[in-house]
């Protein structure tokens, strides 16, 4: 691959992303806030930019990784950020997971600076990615998509095409997540029930899953729920929140109610009154056996 | 099999239970209100029994396969009914889809007459029976399901024990409807969500189908919602409201809240009150889309 | 008052309507399946009859207060009931609190009969009616209706007439109590909320209460949620259960969705599952404190 | 009165304060983006300035009365705004409705700058201030409320001290009106079902009005409701959900679950989705109507 990236944010999946891209032989520029984050990148054959305007200068692309959209706003909008250094013929792409107001907000500074920007979030955690099993969604105008889309298709296993705007990609990655809360909450609801019946857990998770429901998602959250098990922690009640705050947003923004979102949500703070803020974020299957009387 | 089954009701899912059990030898009598519907099951090798006390004598399973919960109790307490004609070391295995207050009632009234009974609901539609790919959930004291267990095992594919009660196993019969319901009721959501935002239905459909998702439900209903083809129907929206009413009383019962299992009724009823109660139950992602203003 | 009044039923709500119409002069004859309960009564001057027959004989009007569903039916459609006993220009006037369903089959078997049935519920508690200051809702034909007004009049302070059906009747006493859960249970959410910002509940009840709130329910309510005050029981928590069934069974039957109604029957099993069965039913606001992590 | 107050914002809420503290003689200095607004006001002896600066400067109290939290956030915090021009003796009373998070980070700024602050919104319309029939809601350290006290007794009928934060009283203010949206979602939920049991809506609001629910929050949205008439506007549908969206944010930054909230919530986006943003938020009562097949 000829293409000249720069990746600001080097967290768990901006490294894994850069590994991608290594492997693949690609010209890659990073900047990260804390430096030292970046050192076994370097060894693997990336450079290290020290500024916004360094890790952007001469690239074709400019991948952004950051944990929120607070930091994405700030990365991109912030003086001598993104906006003031991208060059016309490249190409802004958003990967986090970030709500469609911000990404609204971003694509509008770039259309206004005539630069091309798409909203790229990855399905998967860091280690899918390592394997080269991510899928990838995709959103913007087809004169970015064009030039991102051979670098994406380095990167994950699939790239699904959300539409013309950015932040359909925005929203369907987090139609994704709300698809898992939504199955997390059943099987909660499902569990308790079974369990005030007498059913071991283990039988009912091996008739839904090797029925209807042999998904990875119901064969993942269903054991850790039979098994009461939250604390191997794979993503946070509070992290969760987060997400679903930024579904309900998306939802609201579009005028959609979201009836089984308000469930979840409601389920998450409660975990957290309780102290579980911090434990997997299937805790809500807790929450779910303590309305029913099951400690 | 030398075992000899007495089966009261030979509707659909009836006729396929008797098909597996004639195509593995056994000697089956039959049961209906309707005779004529015994028709191509006596060519096939089954005799016919022109009362309840008929279809029980000399049986070591009665098998009632009938509509409903109020059939159920017809067929088992009324005057000449199952409880009356059973013989003591027979079984009486109830493979309806029933609620828990009738299958404990049933229950009761076999103990009190010490006579054996199970419950063995099936799940999957008859042609998943004929295909042998059923999967049946098996409840009773051990003494009942010891009997019954070979049997079982000729009409399905698998047999999932739920517990020494019979109500166990109408509970987890009740709780895989329910799980499937709710997989509907979020695919509604989420489909309305990413419609609102650009997003082709297919697109979702396919991301969610080859990732967590990638299970027979989701393939499924996805489908029919991306394409809102309510109109081939596999199971109506008035049926899966009754259905949804029995699992809402076992959980009343059990002093379980089930809020995903609220939404989905609050769905259906709107979905009936509109004219959709004859249109496949997934049509409530029709009442989603309309409550999110998209026609 | 002329009217020759028979009474099924002298619970604590029966003899408050015994005394009532005692004190108008009214011919009083009595019928309850427990004798004693009468005896204060007769000492007023009213008479025993020792059987439904009895209660019946020579009544223009036969009004039933029992405790339940079952209770109505047995008593009407049972054999020797009122059905059996009523004659032709009598009527029959169902006053406790019932469902619609029991309502209309009773309806039904007095339409079969020829003969006159009414719904009349009363509003309000016991001690209410004795002071003259209960509310009645009355449904039924207007020949029916016709001839009970004035009776119902000396009963009631006033008698909000609900429809030509008598399960119009049933239906508005259930909406009223639909509607009493709706504002305890927003109580219980309210008050929680202000807890959590560290407003005093008397503050947030002195301005409901003397604002847009400025009423019984919520002064009532608002003052045992205020206190935690759950062990001073007006109504359980398991008997607003079977009214909430109730309510939920009439919209099913008419296809109206009540979320509200779901979010209390919801809390109402959890206090239940929790031991509080017994509580007085604004226990449920206990649920939604804990659930917001408030001890 | 002696207070020398400054007053920024003069629409149709601040227009009336203006009036109730002109009439009792206050010293009022007006500041307003569009200066016309306070003509009125001037001929009745208020006096304007042209700048934050000018309406701050010597000044005992600044109140603030702007439409919504990045207003206010703007009018304090903007450069030149009231931070940098309160003097350390006065007090800026915030007597807008207000988000928790926006009355946090203004007490935050304040007290970084050694500046007293407190909360004050009203209860009630514009009209029932001009009236003297306000209660008013304080909240704020015991410094700031002193100072306020006399004048807020001026502005209104009563004030109900909330606490020693200045977002208690913003807290408490939101629940007002989320009592007020559950009130009108269940008298929703009342009239459908009532309706579709052939109850007139008149009967049923007499019913409750009388009763248990003798009171302005029901009389008046249970007329609108029951005869259908949502084309006077009070408070417009897309209003009430900035409301409910403050109302979701405190509850979600408090860890309460708030299941009414969320139900007013999703009928309001659904009412807006549809089209009828701009109708009275009881409008909700349609979206009611239609779920259950009354169009």
């Amino acid at each position: 691959m000829d293409v000249k990236v720069g990746l600001i944010g080097v967290g768990r999946m901006g490294s894994a992303i850069a590994r991608r891209l290594l492997s693949a032989g690609c010209d890659l520029l990073l900047y990260n806030r804390t430096q030292q984050k970046a050192a076994a990148l370097m060894q693997a054959g990336a450079r290290a930019a020290t500024s916004i305007d360094g890790v952007c200068a001469g690239r074709d692309l400019v991948i952004t990784m950051v944990a929120d959209d607070a930091a994405l706003q700030e990365v991109v909008l912030g003086s001598g950020g993104v906006r003031d250094n991208l060059s016309a013929r490249a190409v802004h792409v958003a990967m986090g997971t970030h709500g469609v107001a911000a990404i609204r907000a971003v694509a509008a500074a770039h259309r206004a600076a005539e630069q091309n920007f798409a909203a790229a979030p990855v399905l998967g955690r860091p280690e899918v990615v390592d394997a080269g099993q991510a899928g990838i969604i995709a959103g913007g105008p087809p004169a970015a998509l064009g030039i991102c889309r051979p670098t994406l298709a380095v990167i994950g296993r699939r790239v699904f095409e959300a539409g013309d705007d950015a932040e359909s990609a925005a929203a369907l990655k987090l139609t994704n997540n709300f698809v898992l809360a939504g199955c997390i909450e059943v099987l909660s609801e499902a569990f308790a029930l079974v369990r005030k019946y007498g059913v071991a857990p283990a039988v009912c998770l091996d008739m839904l899953t090797e029925g209807l429901f042999a998904a990875p998602a119901y064969r993942t959250y269903g054991r850790i729920i039979a098994e009461q098990n939250y604390d191997q922690v794979g993503f946070t009640a509070r992290l969760a929140l987060k997400d679903m705050s930024l579904v309900l947003a998306a939802a609201d923004a579009a005028f959609v109610p979201l009836p089984s979102a308000n469930t979840v949500r409601d389920r998450l703070l409660t975990a957290i009154a309780r102290g579980d803020g911090d434990r997997d974020w299937s805790v809500i299957a807790r929450e779910q056996a303590r309305a029913s009387g099951l400690d």
